[in-house]
């Protein structure tokens, strides 16, 4: 089914990290960003914020769609979000680095987007006829 | 079992949406940080990306986590996610919002995160003490 797809979003739910590792934004962007090193994706912008009293949201935005994070360290969790679309993206490798980095336990969940778009009818010149 | 998780995540898959608009990054934009408003998100800052030759990514990043969307146009597809935490955020306001404004078919799936979080020990005086 896997093929039929336009996208692959991994969803990473982390329980048991290092509640000071999930409260330090700096820390929390270059992890993300060596994540998707590790994926051969390019970045194009990476914006972190840190929240009081605790909490980061990140996203790095990559030509091939994007990764999330978003903390709660005085629960120890962490959201993280992947999501890409293209052949030579390297998933796993950005799960490792992430699993490596953070510690804690992790339950990940796969959702193909797009799923049966492939089956429609592709109108490329339509799009172009109008740009 | 929603008030036991730490986020709302709203997947959205919307096909055969008009695909100039799914084309457009500065309408998208504007569609977004219009549905972020309606959801009472406060925004944070957005990114919109236009890929060659056609597609757009974007990230609104809000104070209770973000909007993302990927655009096929060629497919007429969209792929749009919507992750919120706190009582106040009106999901379904934004996903109002992006219905009428793309158009076409929406599938929606709601995902809870941080599931179960709340059944651990919360642990601020913890982290307050490292800060």
């Amino acid at each position: 089914m896997r093929e039929q797809a336009l996208g692959r979003h991994l969803i990473l739910e982390i329980w048991d990290a290092d509640p000071h590792l999930l409260d330090d934004a700096h820390a929390l962007e270059q992890l993300l960003l060596q994540a998707a090193r590790a994926a051969n994706a390019t970045v194009i912008q990476s914006v972190f914020h840190h929240f009081n009293p605790y909490g980061v949201s990140g996203v790095v935005v990559i030509a091939e769609s994007h990764l999330t994070i978003h903390t709660w360290p005085e629960y120890r969790y962490a959201a993280i979000d992947i999501f890409t679309c293209g052949p030579k993206m390297d998933l796993e490798a950005a799960v490792e680095v992430i699993a490596a980095g953070l510690g804690g336990r992790m339950v990940q969940l796969e959702i193909s987007r797009g799923q049966g778009v492939r089956r429609a009818q592709r109108q490329p010149l339509a799009l172009s006829a109008a740009q």
